[in-house]
């Protein structure tokens, strides 16, 4: 009954997400959901892309948090609008929260929306907003067995930042080893090694990310 | 409706967590339950502290996890017994399948059972397993602004561990506002300042809760 349960809830969620996802291929917006867990780096990586992309392509932020609107009033103090999302109490976003966002914003003069998810390693990978793009972030100091224990989240991101690999030297995680990992979990991911702190990464990450969002203004 | 299902699910789970804590309490049994996001280092904590306690306290481990065994290995590798709990994508244990692992061990035997959480800073603390206490682990590369945005897990631990604080120097972690923010979410809290790497810190804590074992004993 459980199973039951949640099946029929991401049935409604999935037909939600199908609905943002006309929308955003009728107003030709690319949209990347971005996860990881607390603290692994999402706003501060966004912060520094943000610094690379906004006079390059027109963007809009949602931002997921249960409480507060820190994240969303860091994003704004760069000059690029962003939409608020508590979740009260709720783990991660959901298509309808995504819906409801929307309505805050003039999604025609939009090339990119970036949805920073509620930061949790498990369930926002169980649901589609109607993004474009999946992508995570796994901090250096999170360790490197992460990919084998969290495996959802590995295996839907078509894109991998490893962020703080300024902390290298301090750790004893294992890039290599990620990579085996991540070759046998997801072999088509795109691995970014970056550190929002210094940079380092960041517009590697930053001009593949400007490229998935022209082919679809341009498809 | 869906408020009133997560409601139903939660009364069901209280329910069991009730007998759970009363099991506990017949066999005088000291229940840790042990939470924090992916990564800030619950398992290298528990190492340390079995190293410490193990001679100390008859004590086994109940392993939550999504998936895989790696970290039941890593505390049945110090001779401690140890329980892995697969929940197949669930993002928290439940006092159900705390009950069912519950089978797996000899309670009688024991002064104390550590219950290392699934890796997740929101929905573990939402679920009583029928612990005695609840703490958790921050790592200082997640940042000092954990506390107000996912206060329920910091609300609702009786320790707080702040971890990786040989990384300090090379991070902006401050722990004077971290300290400030958690006097106004949860005062009482005890906070150790600790290093799982160096050992820092490791024996306040594990000196702490050889008390809390004890008094439980004794009562």
């Amino acid at each position: 009954m459980k199973v039951k349960l949640v099946s029929n809830i991401l049935d409604a969620n999935t037909a939600m997400a199908a609905e943002n996802r006309r929308r955003f291929q009728q107003e030709k917006i690319f949209v990347l959901n971005l996860m990881s867990a607390p603290g692994a780096g999402k706003t501060s990586i966004l912060e520094k892309t943000i610094a690379r992309l906004k006079d390059r392509v027109s963007m809009a932020v949602i931002e997921g948090d249960i409480c507060t609107t820190k994240d969303a009033e860091r994003i704004a103090a760069l000059g690029v609008e962003a939409v608020q999302i508590n979740t009260d109490g709720a783990c991660h976003l959901d298509a309808n929260m995504m819906a409801s966002a929307l309505a805050n914003l003039e999604l025609n003069s939009l090339d990119l929306l970036v949805v920073e998810n509620v930061g949790n390693l498990v369930c926002p990978a169980e649901f589609d907003l109607g993004e474009d793009l999946k992508a995570m972030v796994l901090s250096v100091t999170e360790g490197n067995d992460k990919p084998f224990k969290y495996p959802l989240m590995f295996r839907e991101s078509k894109a991998i930042l490893v962020n703080k690999i300024d902390l290298l030297p301090y750790t004893e995680f294992d890039v290599e080893a990620l990579r085996r990992d991540l070759a046998e979990i997801n072999p088509g991911a795109e691995v970014f090694l970056v550190s929002a702190r210094t940079g380092e990464g960041i517009e590697a990450w930053a001009s593949w990310l400007e490229r998935k969002v022209k082919e679809k203004k341009d498809f």
